[in-house]
């Protein structure tokens, strides 16, 4: 930590600076510049994380050294985390393709859709049945219902689930049957729930938050992994920005950014990004391209039917054109898909 | 709704929509200009809020009419909503002013803040005994044992109390000792808390979102009044831009800006939104200036020492300071403080 | 023009409007739903597009139906515009490489960095003789002695050259030396310069600013367009957002949402965009993947040294691997490179 | 500055830096820490502004101590600059009003306009000439004939005049006619404009750039500073946010921020910055009673026929009440206006 004092700061102040540094067991590193005086803080960081050093008189700024994370971190862990789920893996060679409807509707429709992103090449199912809709008035999901048709759904077409958890009261139940629990942008910090999917032992797919720095998600990411659990997949799903083209801006960057910073592999979400949907093959190849370990695409066989986000949904046929598009792209930076 | 049609939308195609429309039992109302044709949809607007019109072929965009809340509407309800707390009125003529700690760190602490801040003119008291941390190893509050230090203060001081929910477990035991139920920025789209605050009896205070547009902070708010929960305290508290010399930015407009679109009170927090105490005062000033309802301050005996966010919070003196720098002002907007 | 009145609007308001609207050689369609009455203004909405509407008493929103640009509209031309600059295009299947360090810093390194662009697949040089530096400190640039080094780079080499104008008085100057004149993202709403370059014969690079949204950008395009030249390319270069760990997001979904809105060609700058050299590359590839037209790359010999911008600048080598790599990517979207 | 060392940096690549940065002339200070090493430089900052240091092998990160500007700083000039203008004052204790037309129109207009603001209180008349219009298809300006009708307004009605200049080459006809020359927000980075009104005598109004942080806006100031005219108002106008409920979110607490930073005095835009004219008088009081030394407010005697900008322009009427309001707040923080 290095703490940059005003150029008014008294001598009082300083050595009170001093004081509590070492009261805090860290070394002061003391460096008289020509305008500036800093103090160099040597030790654990950690313990400064949480004393508001910019509360003390004489203090200008403070320069933080090192990340707040840590499990996260790339220093923690150099090679890349591979999840496996039922066979399938997540941050391996294989591009994972998850796709499916945004909301679990009924079950007859789900199975069709199933089969139809599996004969096109995803290998994994999605679908929600706890929604949460800015409205109070829009559909919220199925709840239980349509866990049970996802569980059958996986049972007939053999693709593993990935479903949204809302609630810390619905962990218990949604852990029951899926494979992979979402947690929705919307909940990136909700803190309690983070800290109660930290004690699944089912992986976990963290959408970053439409406002959240990169830092704060891999803090969200600490949070789970922190109670144990350090099976999380970081979804890029866009970003709040002024632009009104699209839904949201995808921060495509963010994937070389993680790739340096953290060991979790990182999977985009075109569709709720673009919300329209077709803008979503261009960016599902761009993020190919740009280094994803994986897609999760909305797919519905109709979707000026559907309940939730039909606007942004590829039909299957569409779908399936991407998921051979795609193919020659994952080849071109060394992958399958 | 106005629905644009595509300049190539073919017969087929507007004859599809105008079926839908139909079907919805909706007036069509057909409009063709020099270069667009046009449908308005005459009826009830809601009915279509939840169709997916742009994933029709042949439509261009849509652009609603009416606003998507109806409860939280000025058009709902005219006059001003005051709620009435313990005899204190928020939206009333007398500007409230909610000050106190960021947590809530001991008892005998809480008292001696309490009875500094109410001393100086507030008429609420805040301090969190659950706090949202973007860390897992930050201070996470003192829980119930905290809540309880803020009901033996409300007692002892004679001040209503305002604290935060973060678990829609907690709502029991926090409706037991506090006033009013705070829902923070990181929740204001947890709409699973919002539905069970809103069937609660008590007031909520809701927080924007830090990248929350207006529309979709009252949309939060119809979810809690949806409920049956309609003492709803709307609190601006700065949103996320690209600017860094602030925390926030504190979005002072949006105080005009739901005058007219709302008849709930609006609140601001001047404290997060800078994150600097020497920020606070002037920040504090033009939020009273602009027509807010209310304040709510942080304040702390001791900032660096505080367990959570000592940076922004007011010594004693500089927040008895600011009351009196304040009366003035409410004095010339027509108020009382 | 769709103009919803506010519910309190009066007759004698509503008589005004349609008398103005009248007035202005419109017809109006006049429909009263159920909550608001709404008046669509039919005829040419360009009329429309600088009268206050929204001043009028009565007016509570405005909702355009029409593009405010014509020119740089895909309505306007279907098939995609193609420039040709000395043989070589852009927009067309081919996608253009432009190269070079961000500015010209002497003969001797521009000669060897184009020689080396070349070598490994670019087909333009850039290079900046006017640079916009944030601190008036900083290197501004060789000017016209730059100019002439590119020129004379151009002939050893063979490359067609890019350079960028800042000041409506330099153009002249710019045009005898440069291939293709580039507008900076500072300038694009620098109206006097898109002026002047629209009535130049040169084909014109312009970047989207940093809080641009796509329609002003286009409005940028259409002021350059309505002065006779028709020769804009559009290069998105990232736009600003609160996310701190890129120099700015690069909003790659402009790519497919230009296509769709405009027939002119798109071009991608990501090293300033992410503004780090080791981020450049994936960003490259997703651009390419995305449907961009070309690409424009920051190349210096030895960043370390650089002048301007030597962060995000490939070295030669990284540059000609990147080359590599792009390669089957483009040939995946149906593209050579 | 601080240089923060990668973990593996070399023993070769620390060498490197240290030669580097002692061929500079600066001082080393190594600190080695648990888990990085950091690089201090002492001597002048400003030499390595513009080295790009973060371009080395073995830099994790730079961290800069210092302030890039330093005639714009409060380290510089520790007094409030006041600028006079013809008797009257900017930045000293009466608060400046600047009113007027968004563009000039007419004469018989403008002198109409200018009694009835300078009747109200208003001791500045603003007015533009040429007007940055994002459509190339509307209204830009009278020009010099503009120019003319403010020059003999000012004559008969007794006010100073605020214009807009947005190229170079028109400069010198405008200092000819105005007494300060406005910078508008789309030309705070057009460093040529910056750098020619640098040379003028006539202070200037420099509006922040609606994506501009407010170091930056400092580093154009200084700009136009560095160039010998230290006369610089800064004039917060409102900033771009994902917010549409108003045309840009104004962000006030540039006002106390800035305060500190900067001697400048500091102007208060709150018709940009709203867009809608029932919104302007609150934010002028929140301006003012956050610390602002000026205002500048577009007022129009026909707003629905207004040329440019009329949604937002307030008729003499509302101006009139506004001045009334503002008075006591301006009391109240103890100024006059």
């Amino acid at each position: 930590m290095i703490i940059v004092l005003r150029p008014d700061a008294t001598e009082e102040q300083q050595d009170h600076i001093i004081k509590k540094l070492k009261g805090l067991g860290l070394q002061v590193h003391i460096s008289k510049g020509t305008e500036r005086t800093i103090f160099g803080a040597i030790g654990d960081e950690a313990i400064l994380q949480s004393v508001p050093l910019e509360a003390i008189p004489g203090v200008e700024k403070v320069l933080p050294i090192l990340k707040p994370y840590k499990l996260a971190s790339r220093d923690f862990r150099k090679e890349n985390t591979v999840i496996d789920v039922g066979g399938m893996q997540i941050g391996g060679n294989r591009i994972a393709v998850m796709a499916g409807p945004c909301a679990i509707e009924n079950k007859t429709l789900l199975v069709e859709i199933a089969k139809e992103v599996k004969a096109a090449g995803a290998n994994f199912l999605r679908g929600g049945a706890f929604k949460p809709r800015t409205s109070p008035y829009a559909f919220q999901g199925l709840e239980e219902e349509g866990l049970k048709y996802l569980a059958e759904t996986r049972e007939r077409v053999g693709l593993p689930v990935v479903t949204e958890v809302m609630d810390p009261r619905d962990i218990d139940m949604i852990v029951k049957y899926a494979d992979i629990i979402q947690i929705g942008a919307r909940n990136m910090q909700n803190f309690r729930l983070l800290k109660d999917v930290g004690l699944c032992k089912k992986p976990v797919l963290l959408k970053r938050g439409i406002s959240a720095t990169i830092k704060e998600w891999l803090m969200s990411a600490e949070y789970i992994m922190s109670g144990g659990n350090h099976q999380v997949i970081l979804c890029e799903r866009g970003i709040r920005t002024y632009e009104t083209a699209t839904r949201n801006t995808l921060d495509l960057s963010a994937i070389p950014v993680l790739k340096q910073m953290t060991h979790l592999p990182v999977v985009v979400d075109p569709s709720h990004a673009v919300g329209k949907w077709d803008l979503v093959a261009p960016m599902a190849k761009a993020a190919v391209a740009a280094g994803a370990d994986g897609l999760i695409i909305e797919v519905h066989s109709n979707p000026e039917e559907a309940l939730c986000d039909g606007e942004q949904s590829l039909k299957p046929k569409s779908f399936k054109q991407l998921m051979d598009e795609l193919r020659p792209i994952a080849v071109a930076v060394g992958r399958t898909i």
